[in-house]
């Protein structure tokens, strides 16, 4: 044992994909490093939780000398919730999440495996960081992505007055560590999915869909993670998981239902 | 075409549950019902979305004259997407999830497809609500869900002034409805899970896990729905999507980080 930070680094995209590696190349700067990750892809998993079957666990050493690594066939969050009560069994310093391949701006942090993962290590009183950046591409370029993600993991790890159950949805545009204007602190933008379903037929004649549709930003205001990443900077959402809706207590206190 | 609401009936559980059947007695008092359920029990799945994988939906005419009924293959927020895109091709008045056999209050919320689905159906811009009872039993007793349900759902259809994608997660302790003492409106407790695994070897000699644990509320606040529940009322928590922790953003505003 000695006093370097303990990071466990997690993701949605799977053990094997590039996104990872790039965080474990930032994550064993700072400490030491266990990677406990999903055996396959799981994004879009969102908070689930594999409650009614079983989960394995097999050291997957693939990150080099020093880096404990685990491949689980659970989701992001069994990976959270394994790392910390079963392999590692205490709390890490900082969870880190990602890097995941493609944005988890504005409302796409519900449906992301990654951001959840990251709310999970919140949850568990660990700080935790979900990092995306703005390209699906399997080789996507990740250097801008380590680059900042350097910088966010040292002010975290360093801030003495860090607020509790601390959580950062950080989003990088696509580009090279140059053409990055820097990070802006905003809010999550009111952006939604507008669903369609693509129907086709399978070879039997059977019918089967296949969700898709477009993303859109109805939320005008400058102070969004959209707007950010629209105008060239990361954007980084503080995160919290308290989803009551505060603001509609005084209104439901007036409905006469006993 | 008439007046009457459209009312989307979805649930974790699974289309053949004892839960969706009491939601579906109240929801046809109301209007049209149109269910489209998981195939299979879908308890834990957040909000996990159908992007990897093909989604089958089947007529499945088992809830009596009049209501229409599909299985789908996919999760509780697939079937809210399916639902209103593909199946009734436009939105309805009203999205109800439930009665999810088993408590979804405080921090389960983020673990909850009976709950995601209901936040899915807010998203979307329709009044949702979700219900849970406090029994895990297949066969437990809706009775009072029921009672309660239909003066909710009267409620909300019937509320000129319903705030803006309107969501309410709604638990209800086990009992009779004579024993049931109102319904307290209130915000989500500080309650977690303390989570540990059950290590287990297969025939074969290979390590496996169970995710268990035990629920734990840290929150002695009187105003949240675990106070609520654990003194004999029916909680219901006014629900939003925005996870910005905003008042986290002044401090982030002091990183010097560029």
């Amino acid at each position: 044992m000695n006093d370097q930070p303990l990071i466990l680094v997690t993701n949605d995209d799977g053990i094997t994909s590039k996104g990872i590696r790039s965080l474990v190349e930032v994550a064993k700067k700072f400490g030491r490093v266990c990677v406990v990750a999903p055996d396959k892809p799981q994004s879009g998993m969102g908070h689930a939780v594999s409650i009614h079957g079983i989960l394995r666990v097999v050291p997957q050493p693939i990150f080099g000398e020093g880096i404990e690594a685990y491949a689980t066939s659970g989701t992001p969050v069994d990976c959270v919730k394994l790392g910390i009560a079963q392999i590692l069994k205490r709390k890490p310093d900082l969870v880190l999440s990602g890097v995941n391949h493609g944005s988890n701006s504005a409302t796409n942090i519900l449906y992301s495996g990654t951001m959840s993962a990251a709310v999970e290590g919140a949850m568990e009183g660990v700080p935790s960081i979900g990092f995306s950046l703005l390209d699906y591409a399997a080789d996507a370029d990740f250097d801008a992505t380590m680059v900042y993600a350097e910088k966010l993991v040292r002010q975290v790890l360093n801030d003495p007055q860090l607020p509790e159950n601390f959580c950062l949805n950080v989003n990088i545009p696509k580009g090279r560590p140059e053409d990055i204007k820097g990070i802006r602190f905003c809010r999550q933008a009111a952006a939604f999915w507008d669903d369609w379903f693509d129907h086709r037929q399978d070879p039997t004649g059977k019918d089967y869909f296949w969700l898709t549709g477009e993303f859109k930003n109805h939320d005008k205001g400058t102070d969004t993670d959209e707007y950010a990443l629209e105008n060239g900077y990361i954007s980084a959402v503080p995160v919290q998981y308290d989803l009551t809706a505060y603001h509609n207590l005084k209104h439901l206190s007036q409905w006469e239902l006993q």
